[in-house]
């Protein structure tokens, strides 16, 4: 009998929420992303809710942007992931710790020592986000002046994860024999050096720590295009989709599955998880009321810009309260302004409503009570648009509670979620086998 | 009326004990180097003990050493200090976390940012101990044939400070308004990119976390050359020193306080905390039989092999259960041969025995009972020798036990250690004035 078909949840924090107002929803807590015990608060509430993994989104930097709307942004102040998710590991026993760390401003052996440390730590609940680091301004605070051009950050990323794997394999599982009797800590083979010389890195090895609990950390990906599908497919276990449309969702989802099957591996063993948006609500009204309300809060002038740069043109001369007039064609991106044409007419929302939600968040989302919400996500799950989903909740702790309490219990009764975790490690929560090593390991592994 | 002088006590975990054999000593925790819960045992225990911190050492690589030997050492495996410090901090309220990180395999940005992360999450409790990095193997494992040499080490050493300093001092202490009604998250006037340009680094900044709870997390060093002397003086606000002879401590005391002197530092702002190896006993004899126990599980092939180093010749050849025969000068360390001979007819050992004092722990150690132990610190503490000490512990948690239970009520009775902390902070406790924002800050700073 085939089993059930489930949803896996991860809970995005960039550190709090993604729409730019959150901090000033009634009820969130402003200090939210440098208040500990805030955060604390959060993945606990996201365990009660049974999600696969908190997933810690980064950047290593304070982003450039106009000084009016860089003021009223929250995501200035952040913790960094990998010494945060210890921390949590700490008043949590079962979620999954999914630190962001990028391949262009890090040295592999670094990151295989603090994602290993993470594994142990959390008994095996350690992720990493393996992102690229594509904006200009983490360049300039690691000594360059330009970031790296786009096929050489992805060739740098695929050497970089293979070092660090193979770092992960310095020792076998069984290593450590700590014979007080003989006073033999270790079995001398069953280490091994992993020499590694490549076009971007040298390194010797072994790793400083035993193997991780996992064997390997998960391994997450975000890479949209062409370069980034293609490591997702050959390394990645879970991706971070963007969300949109139901039928480029599937027809990303077919992508990179097809990518699997081509090169032998297993399409069960990668996971994808498009970014989610959540407002919810008693009822759709009440979720839209929610929306309008957080909308409101994007201030006007921040607002209004970053609808001028999607548009192309300088929205400051319209009527903030009249309905959007037509835009002629510009250079501007085709896409951004055709969807914000098209979100004006279906929402019937005038230049401010527009603007701010531009401002705020105008990705994808699921905006409404929860039986709707389960709907639709049920409806991208059994035809082959996700695995599940990367929540980005509208507010801290409101908007998050709200998932948790109404969301999770409806997607319960309907079986495509769990009410108690599966496994012991994130790994077995999502359903991925644990790698071999591969130095000590005779079976054959998928790689 | 002047106070009362008080001892500061770090306990040294590297991962756990420093003698080779901790491990196998009866009672002991053989896999506490890399199981989370023992460490959090050992650190409660340590607050128990109003201990100043938990200083965890820290090298980048597995170390380069005979098979033999290597199979036998439990330092094979430790976790990350910034991974670990963290999910410590959540386990305890008032003792410092004192992370390791190189200055020669690290990126400025990224310390910066772990450190005050780590600072936010223990409300204040982080330290920086500021290594180099002088082996080989370290070296192997970042991409580079040989470490850099010595002077290039310091300067960069220098440089790297200077930069996570004012990154530390992107942000006022007061920026973050976070004012919910007009939606102004942090005042811009209060924010300042760095914009360094050195011989080593170029960053940018500004810091994307707010400046730390204790402006700058504490600075510790272990630098006993005449440039590490030098950038200590500076810098530094602990030194971990050497211990040894009551009289060379002194002269090393008296120099670094003088340097301080020379360049207009207040010489109460950096602590000198000579590493002292304790082995508790009710009596001397039982403290003396713990130490013979604690040597004699050193395996004897390794030991002959790092006697045979320190003396310089083959001391294999030798009667294991004679007394040492008269060695003549050789090419090897005058000082490590004096050392060991002087060893030997004080103490009256075997070549074995030697040999196993050599290859578990021959350095500075305070080996007593409890009020003999206090009768040394008292005399190191009022005799210009030191501020306190880094304690490293004979095996854990019994010899830690030993300690806070028998030596620290001892000290407190004789009123030279704190019953209750005094502060909130490390920097509190320490006895540390808060360092002044470079940027923000009017008044003048000691610097």
């Amino acid at each position: 009998m085939a089993e059930q078909r489930r949803l896996h949840l991860g809970a995005v924090m960039r550190p709090v929420g993604i729409h730019t107002a959150w901090w000033r929803y009634p009820g969130s807590y402003p200090d939210a992303n440098f208040n500990f015990r805030h955060l604390a608060r959060f993945a606990q509430t996201l365990e009660r809710g049974r999600f696969d993994a908190f997933f810690m989104a980064d950047h290593l930097a304070v982003l450039n942007m106009p000084v009016e709307a860089l003021k009223r942004s929250a995501t200035v102040t952040s913790f960094d992931p990998l010494t945060l998710l210890p921390a949590l590991a700490v008043l949590t026993e079962h979620i999954g710790l999914i630190a962001t760390a990028s391949t262009t401003y890090n040295e592999p052996y670094h990151i295989a020592r603090k994602m290993a440390s993470l594994d142990h730590i959390s008994n095996g609940r350690a992720g990493w986000n393996v992102v690229t680091s594509s904006n200009p301004m983490e360049a300039k605070n690691f000594g360059r002046d330009e970031h790296l051009e786009h096929a050489t950050r992805y060739r740098r990323a695929r050497e970089f994860i293979d070092v660090v794997t193979g770092l992960w394999d310095s020792w076998a599982d069984d290593a450590f024999v700590r014979d007080v009797e003989t006073g033999v800590y270790f079995d001398p083979d069953k280490l091994r050096a992993l020499d590694h010389q490549g076009e971007f890195f040298k390194v010797l090895g072994p790793l400083n720590i035993a193997r991780p609990i996992q064997g390997w950390p998960v391994i997450v990906q975000a890479g949209a295009s062409e370069a980034g599908r293609q490591l997702a497919a050959e390394t990645a276990e879970v991706v971070f989709a963007a969300g949109g449309r139901l039928e480029s969702a599937r027809a990303f989802y077919a992508d990179i599955k097809s990518r699997m099957d081509r090169i032998g591996r297993d399409r069960d063993h990668l996971k994808v998880l498009p970014a989610a948006f959540v407002v919810v609500g008693e009822t759709a009204e009440e979720a839209r009321a929610k929306r309008a309300k957080l909308d409101s809060l994007v201030h006007y002038e921040s607002a209004i810009a970053s609808l001028s740069v999607m548009l192309g043109v300088d929205a400051s001369k319209f009527d903030p309260d009249a309905p959007l007039p037509d835009i002629p064609e510009t250079n501007s991106s085709k896409s951004a302004r055709e969807r914000m044409m098209e979100l004006a007419a279906a929402e019937n929302l005038t230049v401010r409503q527009l603007a701010q939600r531009a401002g705020g968040y105008s990705g994808f989302g699921f905006i409404g009570a929860p039986k709707a919400i389960a709907d639709e996500m049920e409806e991208w799950l059994f035809t082959g648009a996700a695995d599940g989903f990367n929540i980005m909740f509208s507010h801290a702790p409101g908007g998050l509670d709200d998932f948790v309490d109404l969301v999770v219990p409806e997607l319960q009764r309907r079986g495509i979620f769990r009410r108690e975790y599966e496994g012991a490690t994130l790994r077995e929560n999502l359903g991925l086998p644990r790698p071999g090593n591969r130095f000590f390991d005779m079976s054959s592994n998928e790689k």
